[in-house]
């Protein structure tokens, strides 16, 4: 199985609280860990040639995990429309934190995927609301995190098929944190954390997490729909 | 439509705490303000005859309302059962508070609908998650009571046909406190907040969160499923 | 209550076949059996300025009823963003069967929306499968139309946050028929039935579900999600 | 992994059509396939003391795959409430065909169960509807079974977490014939095929539905909630 881990990586370059939490990039700290849980990894950014989503890399990726904030305008639209299709033809996708502004997850959702935040080191508490999700294999009945981020309530998504984890946040807030979506044959996870400000992708049930998502949102070989103009039954019954 | 509120009335009758706050018992409270909202009422307690529920009250009934705490067990099996089937076959069910761990409840989840508590005044914060329920109508983003009995995930029910409101708790905790849930002909909507020792339902906003919620739970003329042995097709037809 | 009901009107212009049935256009026979049932109705089409749907007339309108089929590419794009950010905003939409294709629903549900069809007389049992919906209200057990397109599984949506018809077909497939999305602060009813060379909307049950969408997608009063930047609990609790 | 395979056996015993088709009990069939899928397997049969079910066996099974059909009253309330609390507690659950009636599944579900149905040699489609769905792996877009026990909505059940299939009949019904649910900590797939007259546990696909069936209903290291009495977060954390 092959993870690709796309990264906007522009935090980093830019401004040394986050190079200083994260020196080779977001996207290196996930691959390392989900390289450590054993799978076959690579790497991309934005600023690589077609943000380093070639149709190569995306055709042999089984999951892709997604971190964006700054830059979402500039992944290039047939970069994002591209994306979509390869979920909805069976890759699986984990997008985090604030990749719910990203063009991808936007259209795969339909909804405006806005929320509310705070940037005020709020301590958050992800409670586990459904405890026979393998998303939450190895994870106690919640995981804190002593600072991070606020993303409140209202979160401008779908139902989901499932919800994983709601955060309790310092401040009077709660959030869907964790949740999964189905589109097309692929599965999508959306998990919350992971402000670059925070050494929250260092945190190891973080990394359990994640490593739990990729694991469910790859694909089994289940079946490919035929569409379009098709006989009854006895026709096909007479072959 | 006919709205029957069940209350088991212990609490007011032996804790004067309690009785300064609903001095004619909890059910004549919510009695009145549904009455209020233009809807027929009428009460029924524990300590009545059949717990107030003969099968003539529980047919002329459109939705239920449950509040029920310290004395689950004295409901009586054939009631319990008997309330469940009405529900199944179309009467709406408005389950307040510690009404999660009634018989009738748990017969309808399959759940153990067990959870966490804590009698500390926490504040709490309904949240709305899904601004489209007609069950949040008139109300703001959430609803805040000063002080509150805490519920605390994981709440042992099946995953809701619909999450309406979640809890935020001051001491760290979260709650799925407004879930809807479909079972045979009936609605289901399970409400939190209502613990003896606050005058929570006396307070305007969960008043209309009951009303929106009794006016959904009425079953419309919706079709009564035949069971059994069926014919096919031509055989239907031909008649 | 306003309901605009908006037809492509090229098949009927087009095809004498089509023209005997639907005369006035379908958009006429819709809104005509909806103004029967009490709604305040207007139309619009393809071929109007803007489409028929100037900012006037969707801010104005509560619900939206979309049929379209051979020209869904002619729809601006702008128009159909238009209409998809006013069901995010709460206008309610209804889809009809080959309006699964169209911009508007693509951009909502965020999957291809594909499907089998078949042109062949098949008959089709539209099966009632949750019988407390108020969609269902006033239908029997099923609706048995003699003759339709035929639609087949797999039907490329996300799973519906409500499924309420299936349907089967006599060549042996069988479809979800009626599904409910929630979408921002938008409720959507598509509901299969209705090729153009079928009188399927002037069958009395097929209307009376059309009609119960609209009373079910209209908007209650519901919240209005404030988001962005949020201040904390002790801030707001403060003034 | 440990699979117990549980069956009524009694038309086997009675009835030589049944015999002639499955001559070591359904059980056998069922526990040697899954066997051959590399499952560790036992068998439990109505008749033996306990049902077969002791406290040691359920404690040792991961999934239970469960077939009864004429004795569901024989089997002892105590059983059944031990069986339901093991899926509560995290015991996967496979339950087919006529076991729609069995106690433990009427307990989960906290409905009727109830269905059409018709012995006439019907032909099945099984409609894939979810083709993201591990339990379809390696599986086409329908599986055909020449003759079947019909089956037909309204099957009166919980809306599922998941609906995997949908049954097409050739004389005129569908049916949701792959459906998952959550419990407690407990994975639960409904699968309809089985009818004791019919080599359907002989047909190669339905056999791979079982086994993927079994493989997702298998509980991974999921949190243990704890409930009761919680301390806030303060003292929690001090500690």
């Amino acid at each position: 199985m092959k993870v690709t881990v796309w990264n906007e990586y522009r935090h980093e370059l830019e401004n040394t609280e986050v190079s200083a939490i994260y020196p080779d990039g977001i996207h290196e700290t996930i691959a390392g860990f989900l390289q450590e849980a054993g799978y076959e990894t690579q790497t991309a950014t934005l600023d690589e040639p077609e943000h380093g989503l070639t149709d190569a890399v995306l055709n042999e990726t089984d999951v892709l995990v997604w971190w964006g904030h700054k830059a979402h305008d500039e992944v290039q639209d047939e970069v994002a429309e591209k994306v979509k299709q390869r979920v909805l033809d069976g890759m699986g996708l984990i997008v985090l934190h604030s990749a719910h502004f990203s063009k991808v997850f936007k259209k795969l959702m339909g909804t405006g995927c806005d929320l509310k935040w705070r940037e005020a080191d709020d301590r958050e508490r992800l409670w586990v609301v459904d405890p026979t999700h393998p998303i939450t294999e190895g994870i106690g009945e919640y995981i804190e995190l002593e600072k991070e981020e606020m993303y409140g309530e209202h979160f401008d998504i779908p139902a989901p098929d499932e919800l994983v984890f709601v955060s309790w946040f310092e401040g009077g807030e709660v959030f869907r944190s964790g949740a999964t979506f189905k589109r097309g044959r692929g599965k999508i996870f959306y998990f919350r954390p992971g402000h670059e400000t925070y050494p929250t992708y260092h945190h190891k049930q973080i990394q359990q997490v994640i490593s739990n998502g990729v694991k469910w949102a790859a694909n089994a070989d289940t079946p490919t729909p035929v569409y379009g103009n098709a006989k009854p039954l006895e026709e096909i019954s007479k072959k």
